[in-house]
This record gives structure tokens, C-alpha cells and sequence, in this order.
């Protein structure tokens, strides 16, 4: 990344704290940058709040964000035309006598050209005047069509031949990686966007697709090899940073991205790989996937064990595929648990041994009139020769469930405590069968270094449950 | 919609039935779709399994795909690429032999085109000579950029002026929506794409996203005005049937599609409503979420209450809408609940008296080793002044609560046995709580005149599923 916007100093006290606390940190050849607007209407730049909130911020470059619509100028700012000009042309001067180097950020570009291009041009000629390095073009409220993009770009690459010009898109039309990237055709030599595309109401231009399109499809040379392999790590970084689940369907580095079922495509990747990826996956740090389900064959099975690092007969794997194919009918699926589906790989060599087994287990969810419910469970565990039986109560006859397997289980692998169940899903597959349903339950698990997911599936959701469970708890076991 | 596609007969059991079951469906102006491949390599058309399911689908018109891309035809088909050509014209012919629309799709197309252009040609030429009213230009891999998308397309209009062009596209580089209008620009007048975008890997054209950018940006009349206003709700209505959460930052159709927060944006909406949305919510069902879900909330309400004869005050109502929202907040949902939320509206009346009332339950699963899963409830019920303690067992712990229940009502209220529970949804809302998430439960029951919803939620399944259960079987009572 080159530029890093940290935020709005003066904003809110948590802005104003990023900055002092970056001074400290070693961003490589990243710059920090500041955000703020130009000055207000009417007040010398050196009084402005704002303007001096971005120079104690202390970074090398600053954005400032001023308006180029009409619209905006007149009924939200309220004030003169010339006066916004003005304000731009004061601020960027302000700061680049400081020695910043200045991004200026045309707010609602697109529309105030579409509506006013003159207008919109004089926006761009004052910040350029006054010695602004960068004119970033925003698409503010995401309503812009690509070739619209591609016209605008152009038309103000032809007038401001010497500046630096920029885009910044909004994913409100689901157009803003096209936006960037005819943008980027048509001149624009800085893209601004985010990681996973966070940001207001549909999000920003997503780096994470666009980083590849502009590295892969278009050839330019945005980041180093090396550090593209770790854009799949960066997105689920940024995700667990911002508490979000990942988009198992994002591009380029998301789980089912180079996902593939059936045995058809399993088998032309086998014979020739560029037939069904658009990409070779590892440029990006991501991997195929291969699913298995009952529609795939026999060589998905194959590929899956080889992956696993377990060797297969054919026979064996025909067998496995029969009774991959037999639980899927009772209500298993194995395209998304890939973490049970390598203990059933696990388990079919002839010398596999349980790490444990659950021999007997009782839920019970009790309701008395005046009193909280209650939801407790006991369980009889035999690890090796020793049988446990234990207990515990839980917010739920699942949690309880958890809670009393983990206790019976822990004493002997503690790095279990460090399982944490990081999602958990019921499906239910016959829902007009009312409350006799089968239901499916699915559970990721995580121990921070990986990602594990495993099923379950019964009319009674406390053993569909218990099945994902135990397989949740057993694969760190047999993968260690 | 013109055209729904409803999948492969023959390849699997279920999508067979589908084609047998929806013979019966009015499915208004939309023509149902069936899939398949061209024959296979060396086979007369009239001895393909394939073909021969395309027709037993019985539909008014079928989707064939063939191969476009040399690379498969070398090395994944492994026939050569005249007998490909053979493949594709003898298909197409014998289905519009026997009078079926033929849908061509070309499978990597623009891979093929790009490799070899005459090639990829002579397969749309071979379909259009021997009839088919569709060529459609299929991204497969999902790799292609907008403006290679726009140059193929012309070039293909081009050559076939007179045959309806279609475009396929996958979102692999996050450019579907943008590869789609750009074809439909260069003159695809047919756009495949799903709603929501679910699709294999990183998902299809998105057609919540697609529709309104053809409508609403280029002019294009898709859809009638007030179908387009649905948009919203068949957004969340696929995404409730697909039991996938719905995204919140989807555009147009997501929550936060139009949301606006801060003071800034919300006081310059209402001084100019272009000033922060690229189009007017309304248009597709959606609205901004600062300025009036709660007016719309309480609208609703008293509209619900009006449906059902109930005169609520202003204040009477403004109250509900508290409640509503504090259980909206535990994870209630209403919208989907329409059953629950009448029982909300009557129990506000001062003389309301509950049909029965449930005192005390207990509910217990039990597995010993050899023996099959039990399931059994115990509950106490108050019907007026008598109470009812009874048993049962069940598939589930919910089924065996759900006997029990009726044990206890039908002595009172024989109607209850034609109370048959149709639909029973299992959601997980903040799954990262893993077993210890809250839950949602919607059940959907009938007694063959009407259907009604129902919801609960609690940490604890049984809980939520006792409330929604509950609820289904006051319904009727109340409303006899």
C-alpha cells in the first residue's frame, strides 16, 4: 500500500489518537495520510479548526475533501460559488506552504460534471493552481456508469496533462471495481479503496479485487509478487480485525473463489487447469478447492486424500465415495466441512483408532413456572481405556452439551481450551415435515492458526449437533 | 422475469421432479427454462440421454450448452473440433425440430474468442443455421474484463445481425454486473444472472443489481414500475429460502444501501435528497434507513391492527412499535411472522385473555450406548381453571415438545389435529457465538384454509421453538 488514510483528526477523540500513536510505527514505504475538508466559508485558513487539526496530526501527505456539485455548494455548504473555490484553492496552498503533499479530493465529481462541467473543472484548476499533487476524482453516492467514468477521466486527463489525477468509487451500483479500473485506463494513477471493500452503505472500491485486475489482467506492476501471495491473509486479517465474517464468495480471495464441484470440472482442472480458473490461485495466496458431494466422482475423492496426504486405492476410494454418497442422502453435506469429511477419509484406513468416543450422553431443558430455564447435560466419554462422566449446564441444550464434552475431554488435551467454536448453523432440509424435520448442522471451528468446518445431521438436532461437535473436537486431534 | 431455468433433468433425481412438479405452476409471463449439454460426441441426437430429458422436462423452451473454447474441445472433451461443431448444429436442430426455443449457450466464449476468434465464430454460426433464437455469450471462468466484454460483444453483433445476442457473466474479478451492461450496451439484449448473485464460486450476474442499473441508469424498460418496487422483498424472500443471511451492504436491495448516518448527511437529505443517493429508494422497495423506519413501523402497525379489526390508538400504537422493536432487538423478526405479530396486536387489548397458558416443561434426550435416541417432553398446561400435565415422545426434542403440547390442547379444541406445522426454520443470529448463539425459530402451520407464521427467539432452541410453537397453535383459537 502506498498512501494509508488513518482517518479525520479532530473528528472524534479516537482519530485524533491514531495519528499520535502512528508516529511510533514503522509503516515501510507506506505513507500515513490525514483526512479533513477544506476551510470554512469565510474564515482565514490559518483559524480553521479543521486545517490545524491536519497539520498536528503530523503526517507526510494530507487529503482534504471539497465540493465540486452545484447542488452541494448551494443548498448543503450554502454558500457562494466563489467562495468554494476559494476555500479550495486557500487550503491546498495552506498546506502545501507547510510542505504536505496534498491530495484533493473532489467530492461528488461525477455528478457535479455531469450537471456543471464547468463548474466541476474550475474545482479541479483551483487545487491544481495552488500546487495540489494529486485530483481525486469521487464517485461519491456510487451512481456512476463505467463508460461515464471512462469519458469523465479522460476529458480531465486532456485538461490537466501535468497533475496526478486519482479515483475514488463506491460499490452502490456494484460497479465500483469497474469504475476503478476504466479509470485507471483512462489516466488515474491512484486508487483509492479498502480492504474487503468496508465502508459506507455498500462499500468503497474493493482492493482486494482490485489490487489483481489492475496486477494480473491489466499487467501493471502495483504491488511485488511476494506480497500479492499475501492479499487472501490480508482479507481475512482485516475481517477478524473488524469482526466480520468473511465472505466465503469474494473474489480472488474467498473460500469458494477457486471452489470446485462435480466431477466434470474436477476432472477437465485435472487435465488441463486454466479450463475452469480464470486464474492460477497461489499468485493470490488462496488454493482450489475441491467439493465433494454426491455429484462429484471418485477423482475428487482422490484429490481431496492426496491433499490431505492420505493414499488412497481406487477401490478404496470408490468405497469412501458410496459412503460420502449414502450419509448425503440421510442429510450430511461435505462441500462445506471439509473438516469431516477428512475424518471420514481419516477413518477408512484399516489401523485408524478414535481419539475418543462418546458413549452415552442425556440433554435435559427444564421450564418451571417463576424460574430461569435450565439446560444441562451429562455425558459418558471413553478416552483410551478410562470412561468419564461428567456434566454441565449451558445457555442451551447444544451449549450445555459442548460445555460437558469439553470438560471430559480437556484433562488429557488441553490445547482444546484453545478450540473456539467461531460459528455454528442449523439447516432445515425437509422443513413441511414440521417440527419431525431432518436438520443439518454445521460448525466452524477455530484454534487461531486454522479454520476447520464439520457436520452433522439427524431428525434430532441435539445428536446432529453432537456429531459436528465431536468432529470439531477430534480434528485438531488427529491433525496435530 | 422472461425466463427461469430450472435445471439440469436428468442429471440428478430432484431437478428431474422439479420439471415434472412444475408443470402445475402458473408461473405468469415467465417461460420455465430446462438445462443440458449438446449431444454427446459420436451419439445420433435421438439416442442422447440428455436431449431426450431436455424434452421429457416438457418446457416451452430449453438452454443448451456447448463448447466455444478450443482448449476444451482438445483436452477436455477430447473430440475433435468438427465432430464439436456436428454436436452443436444436431442438437439445436433436433430440439427446434420439435419445437422448443433454443437457448444456445457458449460456453467460454470470450476465452475461446480470445484464443481463437474463427473458432469460437464457427460455433455460433453452426447454432444460428440450424435455428436457435439465443446466442449467448457465457463468461465461464469469469475472467473477462468490461472492455474486452464490449469489444467481443460488437463484434459478434456484427457478424450475426439478426440473431438475438445473450450474455452470461460470472463475478470472478467482482465485474459481472459490469461485464452485463456493458453486453447489453453492445447489443445483448438476454442477461442470465441470479438473484442475489448466487452462483458457483464468486456467484453470477446479480440481478438485484442489474435489473435497476438498466432500468433506472440506462433507460431500459426490464421490469414494470411496480414490480420493480418488489424488488427489495424478493431479495430477502430468496435469501430466506436459500437460508443464507441476507447482505446488509448489497446494493440497492440492502439494508444499508441507503443509509445515512451522521448528522452531516442526514440534515443534507432532507435540504437536498440527490445530495447523498444516487437514486430514490422507493423506486426499488428499499428506503433510508435514518429518516423512516420508525414512521414506517408504526404505519404498519396500525394498518395490521385495521386488517384485523382492531382500533388502536396513536398511543396504543406507538407502544406496540416499542414492543416490537424491544424483541425485534432479542432477535424477534416480524416481518416474516405475520401470526405473531396479530397475537401482539391482541394481547395490547386491556381485556385480552390467553387461550391457554404453557406452566412447566422439561424436555429430555437421552442416548445409551446401543440403543436408539430418545426423545421426550413432560408439560403442564392451563386451559382456564384446569391443568393438563402430560407426555410425549418425539423425533426431537422440539417434535416430542410439540406432541405433548397437543396432547394437552385438542381434548379442548379438537380443530387443533387439522393443525398441520408446514415450514420450521432454524436461524442462527450471531453465529460467532458458536453454541452459545442466539436463535431464531419461524414456523409456518396451516389447517388447510390459511397458513400463518410465527416466530421465537432465545439462546436456547427449545425456548425459541416452545414460543413460535406456541404461537401457532393460538392462532387459529384466536382468530375462530
Amino acid at each position: 500500500m502506498h498512501y494509508i488514510e488513518g482517518g479525520w483528526p479532530g473528528a472524534n477523540p479516537k482519530d485524533t489518537e491514531l495519528f499520535a500513536r502512528a508516529r511510533d510505527l514503522d509503516l515501510g514505504e507506506a505513507k500515513l495520510v490525514a483526512f479533513g475538508s477544506t476551510r470554512r466559508a469565510g474564515l482565514p485558513p490559518e483559524k480553521d479548526p479543521c486545517l490545524s487539526a491536519l497539520l498536528a496530526a503530523d503526517t507526510p501527505a494530507v487529503a482534504v475533501v471539497g465540493k465540486s456539485w452545484t447542488l452541494h455548494v448551494d443548498q448543503v455548504l450554502r454558500t457562494s460559488r466563489k467562495e468554494n473555490l476559494r476555500m479550495i484553492a486557500d487550503s491546498v496552498a495552506f498546506l502545501k506552504e507547510r510542505e504536505k503533499e496534498v491530495i484533493f479530493d473532489a467530492e461528488h465529481f461525477f455528478d457535479g460534471f455531469s450537471e456543471d462541467p464547468e463548474y466541476a473543472l474550475a474545482t479541479l484548476e483551483v487545487a491544481a493552481d495552488a500546487g495540489a499533487d494529486w485530483l481525486v476524482l469521487c464517485d461519491t453516492n456510487g451512481g456512476t456508469l463505467p463508460w461515464q467514468v471512462e469519458k469523465v477521466v479522460r476529458e480531465v486527463r486532456r485538461e490537466f496533462p501535468y497533475v496526478s489525477l486519482g479515483i475514488h468509487a463506491h460499490n452502490d451500483c456494484e460497479l465500483a471495481v469497474a469504475n476503478t479500473l476504466v479509470a485507471v485506463q483512462a489516466g488515474a494513477s491512484l486508487v483509492q479503496g479498502t480492504i474487503n471493500g468496508y465502508g459506507e452503505r455498500c462499500g468503497n472500491a474493493n482492493l482486494c479485487s482490485v489490487i489483481p485486475n489492475l496486477q494480473l489482467k491489466l499487467g501493471l506492476e502495483v504491488l511485488p509478487k511476494e506480497k500479492l501471495r499475501e492479499l487472501t491473509h490480508l482479507s481475512y486479517f482485516v475481517a477478524e480485525l473488524a469482526n466480520l465474517a468473511p465472505n466465503p464468495y469474494q473474489p480472488y480471495v474467498g473460500r469458494a473463489a477457486f471452489a470446485h464441484k462435480g466431477g466434470i470440472h474436477v476432472d477437465a482442472l485435472a487435465k488441463a487447469p486454466r479450463s475452469y480458473r480464470h486464474i492460477d490461485p497461489e499468485l493470490v495466496g488462496n488454493s482450489d478447492r475441491v467439493l465433494v458431494s454426491e455429484l462429484s466422482g471418485r477423482t475428487s475423492i482422490l484429490v481431496k486424500a492426496r491433499e490431505l496426504g492420505e493414499a488412497l486405492s481406487r477401490e478404496e476410494a470408490a468405497r469412501l465415495l458410496e459412503e460420502v454418497k449414502a450419509l448425503e442422502k440421510k442429510g450430511f453435506q461435505f462441500e462445506a466441512a471439509e473438516g469431516s469429511l477428512s475424518l471420514l477419509i481419516r477413518r477408512a484406513r484399516p489401523d485408524w483408532r478414535p481419539p475418543f468416543e462418546l458413549l452415552d450422553f442425556l440433554v435435559l431443558v427444564e421450564k418451571r413456572t417463576g424460574k430461569e430455564i435450565l439446560s444441562e447435560a451429562t455425558v459418558k466419554v471413553k478416552v483410551g481405556e478410562e470412561v468419564i462422566h461428567t456434566a454441565a449446564e449451558g445457555n442451551g441444550p447444544v451449549n450445555a452439551l459442548d460445555r460437558a464434552i469439553r470438560k471430559a475431554l480437556i484433562p488429557f488435551w488441553p490445547q482444546l481450551a484453545h478450540v473456539r467454536l467461531t460459528d455454528y448453523k442449523v439447516r432445515i432440509l425437509n422443513g413441511q415435515a414440521g417440527t419431525e424435520a431432518t436438520v443439518r448442522v454445521l460448525i466452524l471451528a477455530s484454534d487461531g492458526r486454522r479454520q476447520w468446518a464439520t457436520v452433522g445431521s439427524s431428525p434430532n438436532i441435539i445428536e446432529a449437533s453432537w456429531q459436528a461437535l465431536a468432529d470439531s473436537l477430534e480434528f485438531p486431534l488427529v491433525n496435530d
